[in-house]
């Protein structure tokens, strides 16, 4: 029998000069990639820079977090930006993140889009595209996180660049294998139990739980934890722990 | 007797979304190098992009031209940017213009501060060794564009950074060496023939002439070519046909 | 028989800090109802300074061009805003413009919104309504100037504000009364001639002629002139011009 | 024997969009003047609205706390904004904030620049100018709030504009009278009770300590609490209890 393996994200970074949100610190001790923020949705340089030496630092890989252009909307309003236009800009953040990691020692390990592009990327096969245009871009051949089987992983395979799924511990799915809505009831699961159950249902089973009960199958190599909200940091680390009590080695993907 | 060269510069990519500044075609066909703005006072990630991809086919050198954070001052205004946040925000310009250069087959080559960052580090030590900080960041040992002798290049030479010095043909020189503000009278030459006839001077002789006329040696491996006033590219061409016809090579620094 | 009349808008104040884009000065001598841009997809504050002024000199009446806030995109990329996040960046922005008409002795009269969220009030309603609502937060029941039957004019007219339809004598028309999206051929019409013939059209008929060639009535008291294109101005100058000439009052509606 | 009351004005409203920073809520029921943020080193548009309709609710007066356009610094970096701009500016500000306190049936009471801003228009009398010029534009003689003596004061007096002088109860001053830098060591008095003491000197005797221990005579008719630090909430009520039971009326200037 092989031991299961999964590897642990989470948005970092996530400030903007005087402004805080997420406790990188923290985080940097419970995960094994950190999305770091690149200044499109968060993210002032010198964030990026601290962020990017403190996971060198402790060995966490850094991967990079990009956003449509929209701070006053913290990148979570979705945006018809041309496909030239935001191929560009994704570029751009990659660019930019990867100076700091470099400075660190580190480099840029994988892309995995934020928020409103997320989900977009998801179902969108020209801002799919877009994404992997500007991923190619980049250079280096980055591999992309996103949800399985998304546009985006599609669009990303397509191109030669290989792609991670992850899965969510804390958001209920469809039947179809997608998140519910999070304007939707029972969208987000708030129980820290039933969170960490499902967490292990995907490192250990490799399988979610719709919102009606039922298990389906899930290709994740990585599952996302939130550090944004009160407790998150708590839950996170109780994640993780409960992993490693299964058997679970915690790893960045490869 | 050798034969002298010199490297022509000036400021492309200076637009921002909907909005277009310098006549980046024209001007690419007349340098030798191209300081492109990297999004902090002009230029985004689609412009910086084509100007980048321009460049290399015509095989002009890209240098990055970093700037303080002002959109709406187009980097006119001094700032009281703490070094830190000077150091990583122009790191964070190098490395995102760094993606564009080499998706084009090029690389950044040089780095010149811009505006009123330009201005400060020419006297500023705090803000001259955060711009050093900044291109240290960034990696690669990138050589510094700037005023001879200025604040800027001493602390890029003690951190073991090449610096390359220019001169400007149409701004009038102090008897110090250093330009009259723009604010005082004669601050800027207006007639062709003297742009052309200073352009010589500087590229055959290694001399400015101060406003009170006397010679001043100078020590210039590029002349600074403005590009987005009216009859700027006609004036750029003629310097660089006049430059040709008194055996002077036009040619990047190395 | 009565005499037509017809008020001419247009576009102004959209260049931001260094970047000018439309010839603000000529446009006021031709135009009746200045839609200014009021920072947010371009207008600076010194910008709507100076607009506001020169407008107020000539009785050109001032309105507040509102957009998405979207300076990259100049507020051409449609964007999936809250509605009270939509709804407060409306208001804001008709407040930043009333000090300055209020300084030049005048005052916002109007309110018209710009690209992608003009598009997207035609026939969102839930944007729509936000727009509405920010209109109503600014107060003084300020009329909305848009296509005739929009669904931004019905949830004006809903909550009791005034409405202004306008029509386009340089776009081509659906047989359904919608502008053909200027992705599709033939969007935008080329011939001044032809752009003379449909204005007066619009002014002496109430009609617009569609992509097919039928006449449609349509209700419109104000024609929206283009500013930003080469010979844009010289063409809003004879549209005047013949208008005029074909007894056609040219002025601001009520 | 005349009974002393002092006004308490405190920072509002200085998130962005995801961001918070200041406790509004609870920061409302012990100010008596509400300086909210106007967007441009904090405080988007809902914000504003927000923050303006729970001012009303409470009735506590809002003012403009204008800025230089500084999101990135939080308006902590000093910038050599020219007059005309940044008169501007702050204009625009002023005007965006007066739609939300009208909306929520208050008004735009005061001025009160914000950090590099403040700082700077305590000395330099361009800027100084530049705001007193923005109020004026912003029109209806808004009182400025600023340090007692400054060039702010001086300039806005000449302008015919009622001025209000605020002490600080946190702070350390010179032998002069002016603030000691932050950067100094002991400009901040940390000690609660310190704090407390200082704020009755002011609200009761007219008086400020210098650093060397000398009580000095204080022109100042409020009292500035922060509200961005931990505890600061804690401190600003109990200062406000103090005075109260030392028989203070704390109550908005006139």
């Amino acid at each position: 029998m092989t031991s299961a393996s999964i590897d642990l994200n989470a948005d970092l970074g996530e400030g903007f000069g005087r402004w805080r949100l997420t406790d990188d610190e923290e985080l940097l001790s419970v995960v094994t990639s950190a999305n770091v923020a690149c200044g499109f949705h968060a993210g002032d340089a010198p964030t990026m820079r601290r962020v990017c030496a403190a996971a060198a630092e402790r060995g966490v890989r850094v991967g990079a977090q990009v956003s449509y252009r929209d701070l006053a909307g913290f990148g979570r309003r979705t945006m018809d930006v041309p496909a030239d236009e935001l191929a560009a800009e994704v570029a751009y953040q990659i660019g930019a993140l990867e100076v700091f990691a470099r400075a660190a020692g580190s480099r840029v390990s994988y892309v995995k889009p934020h928020g409103a592009l997320y989900n977009r990327a998801v179902w969108d096969e020209e801002q799919a595209r877009a994404v992997v245009d500007g991923v190619l871009l980049a250079g280096g051949g980055l591999p992309v996180l996103s949800l399985p089987d998304s546009r985006l992983h599609r669009a990303a395979a397509a191109a030669g660049l290989p792609v991670v799924g992850e899965a969510f511990a804390d958001r209920a799915y469809t039947a179809e294998g997608t998140l519910v809505p999070r304007t939707e009831q029972g969208a987000v699961v708030a129980d820290p139990e039933a969170v960490v159950e499902r967490a292990l249902a995907v490192a250990r089973d490799g399988a979610v739980v719709s919102r009606e009960g039922t298990r389906m199958p899930v290709r994740a190599r990585s599952l996302c934890l939130h550090g944004d909200t009160p407790g998150a940091v708590a839950l996170a680390r109780r994640v993780r722990a409960r992993l490693k009590d299964a058997g679970v080695r915690v790893e960045a993907f490869v």
